[in-house]
């Protein structure tokens, strides 16, 4: 059996213990990973179904069925016409289960669209989400997924070496964005992971704000997220530096933040869980009397998927395993004025924790 | 009323015809156009609703209410905690219609996990794909989307008369994917519409095959497929190039290609069909022998996505009106061999069509 099939047959077991008929997963992370093919996800329906028992098939369209085949041989493919549409080939591919399916687990990611295909084409069965048997295949990433997750950590380390030897003041959030992005695929990365973000001077306080126009200025928080993918896991850096000298509330600020960070990474081991670590960087913040600026959750998975499982947030009760992948990205954000946030990506390891990232976490100062 | 504001009236108004109860908005080109405000999707729920009756408003993360604030301050947030999770306050924003919406129509692109808990909200409701109702005001674009979709179209063809330069012979794929993405970059686009495609080789005889690490030699047939976004708006461009001298076969195959473009464009106009055009496109590639190499629709539309209705394609009876954009773009595949497509994109007039890329549609040899 090869890596695919091992875990197509890992999943099958886990459906058997649940009591579920069928899983369907969707162009993206999951069918990547289970089938070995994906593609970008489109209005054309493209899904892979893994019964509890029998062989799993691909419901896809006929132009995809060749490039499904070269990288994916193992699994069947009912191919369906764009003149035809997809609901016929969908409805034969599911009548061998259309009186059984009862419990069928679908995709996070997938479109309602076909969501809402596979229910009139199922109607009998109730749906769930499919991360709760998925998530435990892909949260602990073996040997082979933990070296490229730190190939795309040190390219993104590299890339920010090089970008803050830019004189930012005057450069447009957009142009240091790109900056960014080219050193990371001259660095041999395949591509971004995310939309490069650059939050500058007041954009700095809105912890989602993209890349834009303005320009940076002198006395300018400058908050630069970003990552790139090797071999299709992604990286997932933070650091704030400032343009200019550091106002004192800017560096009081970011020592919170760092500290906060630290205290979280030291924290990480296995048996440890998600909420003790987000609770650790949110009580060293709460310390300092910010705790109503630290607005988000501490971190996420990092994998094929640049947000994934396990989430480190308060309520997930969920124990750390050696080899599951994680940012831990405490930060405060002052509305109209800046923001501070610093986010590496840690390995939870056999006895503690290693960080992917090894940029300095100390307040840089840019021109 | 700003145009959000009638845009959501007009929706409101197709609701009361259609006896819907609910219209709903997920992260994308339909949220940007209804509420002017949209962000990447991402796992944590970010939903617009629109009642029949009553004011939209947005149930979504708390660290998205500034932003959403910011642009678009013309309707109410339902925030959600992240340590909280958003199944509470989505039920609390819907309980005024948990008893009474009984048909709910759904955005094609949101994610399962999003529909799965609206319909746990909405035990009662049947839900349906939304587009049926978006697609008449989003299909015909206003001149403000005109004259954005024709410099997104005049950006592409000069990055393409630009690269064209390049010696080929020797790049990778992706590297030439590279420099098409820069130089729009630097003709002022906001950034790429979607992933470049560079097919060479055999390569160009998968329609959807990406750029890769294959590196271009003399005799390939390439296939550059790519577009940029101005303003949020798309386009969308195929040439297929010889390096050095174009074999017979391959000069044959473009020729019948380039031809059932140019018949399928001359025939749009409004009253004319979606599927009429496909149906020239098809029929002038059947005449030349080659049926059943084309195995793809003839095109899509483009706007803020850039695959949108209308789709030309078998079957779809849609008259073509005034201010509709769309691609046409018939192509023949000869798998291990080679393939052809020429794309362009064209926009309904009131008597007839007016093509947006002008870049040359004869086989262009390359070095």
């Amino acid at each position: 059996m090869n890596k695919y099939q091992l875990r197509v047959h890992t999943i099958q077991e886990s459906l058997r213990e649940q009591r579920a008929s069928l899983l369907v997963v969707s162009p993206g992370a999951n069918m990547l990973f289970l089938s070995g093919f994906s593609d970008q996800s489109s209005e054309r329906l493209l899904l892979f179904f893994l019964p509890q028992d029998g062989d799993p098939f691909f419901v896809a369209p006929e132009l995809y069925a060749d490039q499904i085949m070269a990288n994916s041989p193992f699994f069947r493919i009912h191919a369906w016409k764009d003149a035809e549409g997809p609901m016929q080939t969908l409805a034969c591919a599911l009548a061998p289960c259309r009186q059984t399916a009862r419990s069928v687990l679908v995709d996070e990611g997938m479109r309602a669209d076909s969501l809402l295909l596979i229910q009139e084409a199922l109607p009998q069965a109730r749906f769930a989400p499919a991360s709760p048997v998925i998530r435990r295949l892909r949260m602990r990433k073996d040997q082979e997924e933990l070296s490229l997750l730190a190939e795309a950590a040190s390219i993104a380390d590299h890339a920010l070496a090089e970008i803050s030897q830019l004189r930012f003041s005057g450069l447009t959030e957009r142009e240091l964005a790109r900056a960014l992005e080219e050193a990371m695929v001259a660095g041999s990365a395949e591509g971004i992971a995310f939309e490069t973000l650059v939050a500058s001077g007041p954009n700095s306080a809105l912890p989602h704000h993209r890349a834009g126009q303005r320009r940076i200025e002198r006395g300018d928080v400058v908050i630069l997220d970003f990552g790139c993918r090797v071999g299709g896991y992604c990286s997932d850096i933070t650091r704030t530096v400032v343009c200019g000298e550091p106002a004192p509330d800017v560096r009081a600020a970011h020592q919170v933040v760092a500290e906060a960070q630290e205290q979280a990474v030291r924290a990480v081991r296995p048996g440890a869980t998600a909420q003790e670590i987000d609770q650790i960087a949110r009580g060293a913040i709460a310390a300092a009397g910010l705790g109503e600026r630290f607005i988000h959750r501490t971190g996420h998975g990092v994998g094929l998927d640049v947000h994934e499982e396990p989430y480190i947030v308060a309520g997930n009760p969920l124990t750390l395993e050696q080899g599951m992948v994680f940012t831990v990205e405490p930060g405060v954000y002052f509305p109209g004025q800046f923001g501070v946030r610093v986010e590496d990506v840690v390995v939870v390891t056999d006895s503690s924790v290693r960080r992917l990232n090894r940029y300095s976490r100390a307040l840089q100062i840019v021109r």
